[in-house]
């Protein structure tokens, strides 16, 4: 390609909302333009390095088994509604929502689970024909509240999403095997550095999950990492470091602790660590059908994990109640919410079982309780895993073992999903006896645009991005250091040609030598040879990785040198 | 590929809704099922197919110096209402519309011309950086009325579109030039009879324009073609058939003709042909900013062009006055309106030039005049081509030729759109004076579901699809005559084996063989090879091409065979 055919700019600056690297530098090379909010254009190069990675995505997926499909990014309401999905996005005004000219509704992909089994369902009818896996590659569409960071979340944005489909849990386990093995593959190709994180399920449903995060500090994931395992925050089971609680029991004594709503201020107010405290919060449980609420306790240091509580009681969605509805239910304030006295069902985190002579509120304002103990001045709760993973906290998975935290951004998720949607959409297969039975689905995907963002957080400096060889949108950059220069033109438009199965951007523009070799490196072209004063001096044509590291070398040589270098 | 892996399923009868044979075969082979109205999911096999046509696409665009982009489905309202097109869709409730959580509105692509636009704005801003073409490959939605005939007519739909910028109109035209050799080049190598027919730019804007149709009878689109010309029906230019007009002129005579409100009611009341009388109707001539009415004449036996009409006016749209309309402004009813004492601006359409003697009415109802001449009854009006083609008219390009009328599916579209959108949207460039210029624009389309679709017109069978070489999803299908007899079958797999660079399909299954055949050519597979009795016998495989045609060959001599026959 000649850069004075190319459609591409680059600019010195990048625009004011681009926060981090990776957006900043997509910008300045020109690989993508805003349209509007989370939405962008993507230019020849941009579309270049899709299809690099795209190429290498097809290519483990079909070694994996995995069978290409196109699914329509309009989707008839009814299927939503049917997995029950419609109000739920709906709620979260996640949901782009459309109407035809005859009044039906349609939504906007964000996912394809509820359209991909329709497509299975009266096909996939026989167990010869499993199990199979299904992928497609397109834009999904999410009104995020927040699309930011350029590609990393955007309203519109650019998946790879794939669906097994297998006969019982064993065979589901399997398929999910596969493609963990391939979206290894895929990200150790792109030259990532990964790491595969037990994952909470969130929204799509219960059942294993990982998400494949590419460890950067802009990451907007928490990882909790412990020598070989790893685990989203949200899903991390952990063990907080103990405190030396004493052993003999005190009486408890009421103490007016007039003002202190935060765990801070009582805590100064006692002049006691926050470890002492047995602090309250109080969730609203939302369900389908109902709402209920419950009182959960922690140790007064650590955070409650919200998803945990919400898992626990099999909530559609959990919420911290309102001070009124606080007010209304125990009597108290905020601060002053205690299981003493409580006229809400209480549990607490195994954190708390340990706690002695403790503070804590009893549902009475400006008052708390010290010296507290269970059993002793109040029953026992359940006990059950509560706890938000933090830094240091003791891994149940490797012995000895501590948690610290990386930042990840999360390229792929793998996902038992089991017979959720199957289910609900009334996909069932004939067994060997000839017995209908719920077909078992896995759901995988991949960000692409964001992988593509992932690469570069990685690997970039200060003049620009440094691509991973693999996926870079040129191989090699070639130039005359002057135009001006006929013998040099030439000599350039000549190597252009017996470089041309490498991929070679030749930069024929009418520029400076500067201004192109600042264009090559801000864009992350692997090479550059440029064709200057040691060609006229001493016949040889200057190479430049993009590391840095310079060579001369005769221009009868570079066919072996491109054999050896840019052969990938 | 091996069948029993592959996610496919064959069909014995259509749905009744498949009208037309590429939708039948579509569905009967499974290549599509329908999602809703219009809207289509695509199996592993029709992704086949598009990804070739595609390579095909690719290759010829890049040939022809274009570059691939990406451009979002989402569009933010605004750019459509600066190129005044919002509202126009809209009117025709052709535009799917979305509201993000703001509040703020989008459509979905119908097409990209807005946003090509605003990615081309301030970054092609030298005349250095021109020309240069754009094309991307992606989903577009129309909200039609009667989506139909499966991948010819849908609501969400595969397009190939593209855009060229040139800096004047010599280059515009030379852009256009290249596009309609690489659009040739692109049918040719799908083995598609097609024609070239001038186009009427209809909504898009005015320009030269011309339509790649793919001759078939199930065309939505007539064209008229003599000899190498051939024209959209809207866009052709013709002279009707001259009718032998007397040369004496008579003098006028009022007639009473009661309830003769059509042609044939008044040709047969007078025992008149439909050539000897003038044909008046009224046009509503709808503008952004006014509405206008106009009569219209033309030789009664004959139709008006009603695009003509809008075109002469210069009307956004131009539709037939209601009969309410009509009364109010000539005091007659339909059938009785004419150029004799009108209160309308009266034009006619040069077939009525000629005539001699003849009738027409004069804005009052149940009566017309005969004998009626121009000049001596009524003053000449202005004449101009509001003739809407038919089969027997001459060719105005061709000396002596006539038109026949071809139906045709209109696989691809080229079109010189001139600065319209570039001068609404502000996208201009220096020129080598350092004075701005508009940006030329040309916009270029081909339906990629619609050529599969217009593939399978052309060549079919009673047994299925006859797909041309280039894109069938597989070039042989391999089976054993039995599943059991393990001889049989290695002897299959061993030569699916040494066939694997050709893209077999291993037919593997558990099926009877005829069940296998007639899935092979029901899905239009160029060749069948048959492990069976002839092997057993006398060591020969069966070959079968899609056509019928049969021989037997032995297992060593495959190789071979397939170097000459598969090497497509």
């Amino acid at each position: 390609m000649r850069a004075s055919k190319l459609f591409f700019r680059t600019f010195k600056e990048a625009p004011a909302e681009a926060d981090i690297i990776s957006h900043q530098l997509l910008e300045r090379g020109g690989y993508i333009r805003r349209l509007g909010r989370g939405i962008y254009s993507y230019t020849p190069l941009m579309v270049r390095v899709f299809k690099k990675i795209l190429e290498i995505v097809r290519e483990e997926l079909d070694r994996a088994g995995a069978q290409e499909i196109s699914l329509p990014f309009l989707h008839p309401a009814h299927f939503w509604k049917e997995s029950g999905r419609w109000d739920d996005f709906i709620s979260e005004k996640l949901l782009y929502t459309v109407e035809d000219r005859e009044g039906h509704a349609y939504c906007l992909a964000p996912t394809h689970e509820e359209v991909v089994v329709s497509l299975v369902t009266n096909w996939a009818t026989s167990y010869k024909q499993f199990p199979f896996n299904l992928y497609q590659i397109g834009n999904k569409f999410r009104d995020e509240i927040r699309p930011r960071f350029g590609l990393m979340r955007g309203k519109e944005f650019l998946m790879k999403d794939g669906y097994s489909f297998s006969r019982n849990p064993e065979e589901m386990d399997q398929q999910y095997a596969i493609m963990s093995e391939a979206y290894s593959a895929i990200f150790r190709r792109l030259g990532l550095d990964f790491v595969i994180v037990e994952a909470h399920g969130g929204k799509i449903g219960k059942g294993k999950s990982e998400e494949f995060q590419v460890v950067a500090d802009v990451g907007e994931d928490a990882v909790m990492v412990c020598g070989e395992y790893a685990a989203n925050v949200e899903a991390t089971k952990s063990v907080p470091p103990s405190y030396p609680f004493e052993k003999a029991l005190k009486s408890k004594e009421r103490v007016a602790t007039p003002g202190t709503t935060t765990i801070e201020e009582l805590a100064a107010f006692l002049k006691v660590e926050g470890a002492l405290i047995l602090k309250t919060l109080v969730y609203k449980l939302i369900y389908a059908d109902r709402e209920e609420y419950v009182a959960v306790g922690i140790r007064g240091d650590r955070q409650i994990n919200e998803l945990k509580v919400g898992e626990k009681f099999g909530a559609v969605e959990t919420v911290l109640a309102t001070e009124d509805e606080v007010k209304r239910l125990t009597g108290a304030s905020f601060g002053f919410v205690g299981p003493l006295d409580s006229k809400l069902r209480f549990y607490a985190d195994h954190s708390a079982e340990l706690m002695t002579n403790f503070v804590c509120a009893h549902n009475e304002d400006d008052v708390h309780f010290i010296h507290v103990n269970w059993d002793q001045d109040l029953p026992k709760p359940e006990f059950d895993d509560f706890l938000l993973a933090e830094e240091g906290d003791r891994c149940p998975h490797i012995p000895g073992g501590t948690y610290h935290v990386q930042r990840g951004i999360e390229v792929g998720h793998i996902f038992n999903i089991g017979t959720k949607y199957t289910e609900k959409l009334g996909a069932e297969y004939q067994d060997e006896n000839g017995k209908m039975q719920p077909i078992w689905m896995g759901t995988y995907g991949i960000g692409i645009g964001r992988t593509a963002a992932a690469c570069i957080e990685q690997t970039h400096d200060e003049k620009g991005i440094i691509w991973p060889k693999a996926i870079a949108p040129f191989r090699i950059m070639i130039t005359p250091a002057t135009t001006k220069d006929p013998v040099l033109f030439e000599m350039a438009e000549k190597l252009y040609e017996v470089l041309s199965p490498f991929e070679p951007l030749f930069d024929d523009r009418e520029e400076r030598l500067g201004f192109k070799l600042k264009d090559s490196d801000l864009i992350g072209i692997p090479f550059k040879l440029i064709v200057g004063k040691s060609f006229t001096n001493e016949g040889k044509v200057e190479i430049e990785s993009r590391q840095g590291e310079k060579h001369l070398i005769s221009p009868d040589e570079i066919q072996i040198w491109a054999n050896d270098h840019l052969n990938w």
